[in-house]
């Protein structure tokens, strides 16, 4: 007898992390994307606001913590592989550490070559201080 | 003097692989996640159609090739740090292995337990043959 693999599993991760997207629950619009342990599931679980693993800094990065900009989370979802987290949130302010909507601002052409496509909803120097370092994942 | 990062940066990725989201251009539902190594997005850029790298097969994976369902890209965006890939695409059939538009068919209700939220488009029998190994990411 075996168990049933855990929901979502994170023996499948790399380094115990599970990529989550963060996708708007009005427009449908990909936000961000970022990474979960079990801690930051679980936080996320419990106060249904977006809770990642900060991999750069080390440590768990409640979202909005510093900025204001969190996320309410609306609804889970996983994936058939159990592997991946989607998020559907409400978002206060942006998303973005650099300011924008979603951190997906740019779209690449043809050639490679990245253009931004989106306005700035937020100056990110009053959002975290200039010259301060934006917490990003 | 330094070169502008390279957009996207697989040098930010996890064993050189920077994961590459999936959303339909018309629903705007996250359909999956898959990896992406440079071979992957050259070639998804220079065909139009959603080229991942398998991590379990450690091979390129032409979505739909077994299955048919491929995915056309009509948008390719990048994140702010550049080491996560937007795919906006026109999903033929079954974006998921297991039948399912999306791979992203189960909630999580707020004890953590999963429900299937979702109904089948196709039997997977039917699609990648009885017994068979279904392509996954």
């Amino acid at each position: 007898m075996t168990d049933a693999p855990a929901i979502p599993d994170f023996s499948r991760g790399v380094d115990g992390l599970l990529p989550a997207i963060a996708q708007d629950a009005g427009s449908g619009r990909v936000l961000m994307l970022a990474w979960m342990n079990p801690q930051a599931w679980q936080e996320t679980l419990e106060t249904g606001q977006a809770t990642y693993w900060s991999r750069s800094r080390g440590k768990l990065w409640r979202k909005g913590e510093t900025s204001g900009h969190r996320q309410r989370v609306t609804e889970i979802r996983v994936d058939c592989d159990a592997d991946t987290i989607l998020l559907s949130v409400e978002q206060t302010g942006a998303a973005c550490h650099d300011g924008y909507a979603s951190c997906f601002y740019r779209t690449i052409q043809s050639d490679g070559s990245a253009t931004v496509a989106d306005s700035r909803l937020v100056d990110p120097n009053d959002v975290y201080g200039k010259g301060s370092d934006a917490p990003s994942a």
